[in-house]
């Protein structure tokens, strides 16, 4: 793969373009907004404006909501042999394109597992993918050379490609990112109740928990919306445990502990379930966290 | 304030004795277990055992269930003639030593804002409490002496000493600190039902987001148990913002996006309201962090 274009150029679009750089290919740079390809040209991350000659590979660095319309239109345009694109939804995205007549034969899901709190050009880093999950999803139908050429971007990039079915890959995001984030924002918009004497006692503990909540909101409200069903299947039993430990706290609350032996047997299910389930994914990047401060 | 004992030698406990020992003191150790009184002994936190005469202040480092009946055995013992705690929750214990009928003008309840998800004498710090916000819950009836002692102490460990009504430090604590566990305790216990393919793609938001729910399940049993009206209080705020968001993405799931504006508006309102709510407690701490990735 020689010839690239990256059409957005916000956080993700513009940390691929950089990364492609520091490997030799000079990305073309498209953005429905002229400024911020222009910026991202600044930073190094490529030129301007659509290639002469179609390139090997255009990335749709979009938000989910626009992946068909634009890949419609950009392959009409001709801009590409193929195509892939970054979002986080997969199943939604593939069936608009399909019903927009899309050449899917020369497109490939794809999604690299990074990603920052920030977005635009500005917060762009060309080692952002570095040894992360990159997921590909080919459906029926996807041509060899567009999932090989997408691998190669993957790669490129520094990491890791991981083939995937669409479905199972809208599940899994929804079980470890989609319905997190909107936990974490219910959390989050909590704290706009407190008095301002209640926040002074926040800690590391609370940072870390709501970390995610300071994602963009309209881009997570297009997340959201483009896998609503996988999210509120895991939310669903969010919610079913979380009433069902609010029930607990309420008998708690009117029986001492001593008599409430069923209500703190129900916590302590929980907390221990939680433990677990936090053990399965423990990563080297919590050894360098392990001394911030956590607030009992 | 020139001796000290330190009744629990777990994480706090020790952490509090390796302080002093900082600062010249050295604090008599007790704990049920021996073994853990002579382990913090041998970390340099202090001698192990009882003094022969009664020290000037006590540090009940014990769970808050068992804040009233170790107060009690301990004054009846003449351990000290100032007592203060370290537990998450200040207004079940206060009621509590009451009820037993301990001498509550030689008490006040403590509570330093610090903490690690990792238990016991070995995880123990000197440096634990720098700079960290150490409530003091004076009540009715608490001793100038002891308020003034348990202040030295939050002093010596290098914490900043914050006076509060027992009552709004349950309620702050709920809101920053004992809900969001528990909510990051079910997200994590979600984890458990998920494929292992699915938790391949887990990155550092979930991580950052679940991180307290690795902290130790039956002292948390225990907290939220003696703070539960508080909890449940905030919890449900949470469940029914919960409910309403799983009822806005089953709406977005049968009907494309364009024909959902109600559910994207509502989850955009969720999502906005949790960026300014992660706002209010944007802390230096942040920064160093910026790096870490959010999987979107």
């Amino acid at each position: 793969m020689r010839s690239v274009a990256v059409v957005g150029t916000g956080l993700i679009g513009t940390s691929i373009a950089l990364a492609l750089r520091g490997r030799g290919i000079v990305p073309h740079l498209l953005d429905a907004d002229p400024e911020a390809a222009r910026l991202a040209a600044g930073l190094g991350a490529g030129v301007v404006g659509a290639p002469r000659v179609p390139v090997d590979l255009a990335v749709l660095a979009v938000p989910p909501q626009h992946i068909a319309t634009v890949l419609r239109e950009q392959q009409l345009r001709g801009l590409a042999q193929d195509f892939t694109d970054v979002s986080s939804v997969k199943v939604r995205p593939q069936r608009e394109a399909a019903e927009l007549g899309c050449d899917l034969a020369r497109f490939v899901g794809g999604h690299p597992m990074a990603g920052r709190e920030r977005s635009g050009p500005l917060a762009a880093r060309g080692d952002l993918f570095h040894d992360r999950p990159w997921v590909l999803t080919p459906a029926e139908g996807t041509g060899e050379r567009a999932v090989e050429r997408a691998r190669s971007l993957a790669e490129l990039c520094g990491a890791r490609p991981v083939v995937m079915e669409t479905a199972r890959h809208d599940r899994a995001v929804a079980l470890v990112s989609h319905a997190p984030h909107l936990v974490a924002s219910l959390l989050a918009a909590r704290l706009l109740n407190g008095e301002e004497s209640h926040l002074e006692l926040a800690g590391q503990g609370l940072r870390d928990a709501t970390r995610i909540a300071a994602g963009d909101a309209g881009l997570w409200t297009d997340i959201l919306s483009s896998n609503a069903a996988a999210v509120a299947e895991v939310l669903t039993e969010v919610a079913l445990e979380l009433n069902a430990a609010v029930a607990a706290l309420r008998d708690l609350a009117v029986a001492p502990p001593a008599h409430g032996p069923t209500g703190r047997a129900h916590l302590n299910d929980v907390l221990a379930r939680g433990v677990r389930g936090r053990a399965l994914i423990q990563g080297r990047t919590d050894l360098s966290l392990s001394g911030a401060a956590a607030v009992p």
